[in-house]
């Protein structure tokens, strides 16, 4: 466990969104740069549905964080000015209470017993936070990806906290293309034989299902164009499985080997199975009667959404609608689309488009 | 069995492409209308990786082919005019020679020690069932999304044979997205603990596996577009499973399961791993130093060539670069990009935009 990770742990009941409530649940965070006296410089960042808290190194934890090109001293969010805050999403496995987690009320871990999860319950889990801190302002508040939806809630649910928004790749509420995929990878693990309905053992995971699912996230993640730059029909170089007429042949076979591998072992199925869901069941509509009074509640001063041409999951015509959204209520909006190649993870690859951008966003 | 389902046998050894042989393999076809006296009216259909070669209804099989609007009298391709024969591919199983096949020389079913399959010997059981039914010359061949590039196999083994080529939706070989979906349904399949390495019984199919494979086959073969029209979401009607926190809450999952149910029943599982396969081996290039010197080969006189701008697995600018090869050669070509909003699928749901473009090419 990092040791740059720390933790909030709510008193008493933590009501859940669609019902039933969590005991005395915590939330994992990590910290870079210092709150100032006026407590006017602390950023939140939601994240995706995999990334831990550990956004940068630091000195308690010096191994490179997921966004380690852009959070950090001098960096597009420059931690020598900000106070920069992640949470860990509530219902992950990296620190905070989630279905993996142990119930205090039983001394079981949850398993599928945990409350049905939502974007809003991650959203709060980010206001304990920041409470916890002594922060009663945001200078902005950042949401990649899953992170996007959980940042809407957030602003929707607590207005006026957050001076600043800044969404990337992420929606109002997810389409059915990718509620058809993010449905599939779920079904992939549950039919699992090791899944159990949730009760699988640390001896015998079902590895199977969650690296199926890695592989289709990868495929969906990037984009055919960068594979078409990177890969092509390149033949794997690597040994294939002897007697095996179905071995990988081509190098993106083994590429997405490679990173199903890595994902497997070190995310727990029903976390991934809960924020999956919690992802397709987010619907800013739900906050009113339409996605646009919904977002008519929000209360930043300037918003910035970053599509991404590429973005299979989350189109680019999906930012530029939730950008429109945006130029209703009237604040002060910047929509950019990004030329990436890598798909929806741009953001997590290609600095070069995304730096300049977000440094931008920050510099205002 | 279809009752207007024919069968040629092949005498002695069928070489296949990748080495080793068949013994006395069988190509099952249907055939509409009538060869004319001057034998110069025949038009060969090859079919995507699942059809049967039932492309329309007839006197002897009424019930509506996959291609029923398309092909029949009167139809874009009128049936009254043209004698048109549609063959099943080797390595399927509907009624062809494949792993479900039972070997002769070993009186056992084939399942994995089935040859490698190529396209090219798709292409040669085409040629197998002109040269029994004494065509010598084909009006045009057609061939839509896998049935494309045993088209492309069959005009570069065997030049000259057809006037015209209609390629619908295909590829002179894989790009690396589609390889990473298709390779990624073929290991849903391998890792059903019921495929028993290619050994499965008949009363426990790897059902799980295929269900999945076909879900994904679904969300690659139609478009965003289509569901965001005609699903967004909407919650599925369908008495949700109990006691599963992670059953079918979206229309587009219920969509999804109604596809994949209707599939996992009906085709032999062995027989989509290696047709599957045979799509991403096959590559133009093979039959030159280049994709250019391969279809250099190729003598027809006038192709079409139609791509849809939706599809994401054989997109339209691949459709394009195709188009462009065939320009090279000198003889006549026409690109067709269709506005089609059901992706991949198109040329078998959207007729309005379909129709007339096949119809322009059969009166030519």
């Amino acid at each position: 466990m990092s040791s740059a990770r720390q933790f909030v742990t709510v008193e008493g009941e933590f009501p859940m969104h669609r019902g039933e409530a969590l005991l005395t649940p915590t939330i994992a965070y990590e910290t870079w740069g210092e709150l100032s006296t006026q407590k006017d410089n602390a950023v939140l960042i939601f994240t995706g549905l995999s990334p831990s808290a550990h956004v940068a190194s630091s000195p308690g934890d010096p191994a490179p964080g997921w966004w380690e090109e852009i959070v950090g001293p001098g960096r597009a969010v420059d931690t020598r000015r900000f106070f920069v805050i992640c949470v860990n999403s509530l219902g992950s496995c990296f620190g905070s209470t989630g279905p993996a987690s142990t119930n205090p009320e039983t001394g079981e871990t949850y398993r599928c017993a945990f409350p049905v999860l939502s974007l809003e319950d991650v959203a709060r889990g980010g206001l304990e936070v920041i409470g916890h801190l002594g922060v009663e302002r945001l200078y902005a508040t950042i949401g990649p990806s899953m992170g996007g939806m959980s940042a809407l809630a957030f602003e929707i649910l607590f207005p006026g906290l957050s001076e600043g928004l800044l969404l990337i790749s992420s929606a109002t509420r997810a389409l059915p293309f990718a509620t058809a995929l993010r449905s599939l990878q779920r079904e992939m693990i549950r039919r699992d034989p090791n899944w159990l309905d949730g009760n699988y053992t640390p001896d015998a995971l079902p590895v199977t299902g969650m690296r199926l699912a890695r592989k289709l996230g990868m495929i969906t993640y990037r984009s055919a164009e960068e594979w078409n730059e990177r890969l092509g029909r390149e033949r794997s170089a690597e040994q294939r499985e002897t007697g095996n007429p179905f071995a990988a042949s081509f190098e993106i076979e083994t590429y997405l080997e490679h990173h199903a591998s890595k994902f497997a072992g070190q995310f727990d199925p029903n976390c991934y199975l809960y924020l999956s869901q919690a992802s397709d069941f987010f619907d800013v509509a739900d906050h009113g009667v339409s996605v646009e009074t919904g977002i008519k509640k929000i209360q930043t001063s300037r918003t910035m959404v970053i599509g991404v041409a590429t973005d299979i999951l989350y189109p680019l015509h999906q930012q530029q609608e939730l950008a429109k959204q945006f130029e209703r209520l009237g604040s002060k909006i910047e929509f950019v689309g990004l030329p990436s190649i890598q798909g929806h993870d741009s953001f997590l690859v290609d600095m070069d488009n995304f730096r300049p951008v977000i440094a931008r966003f920050f510099e205002a």
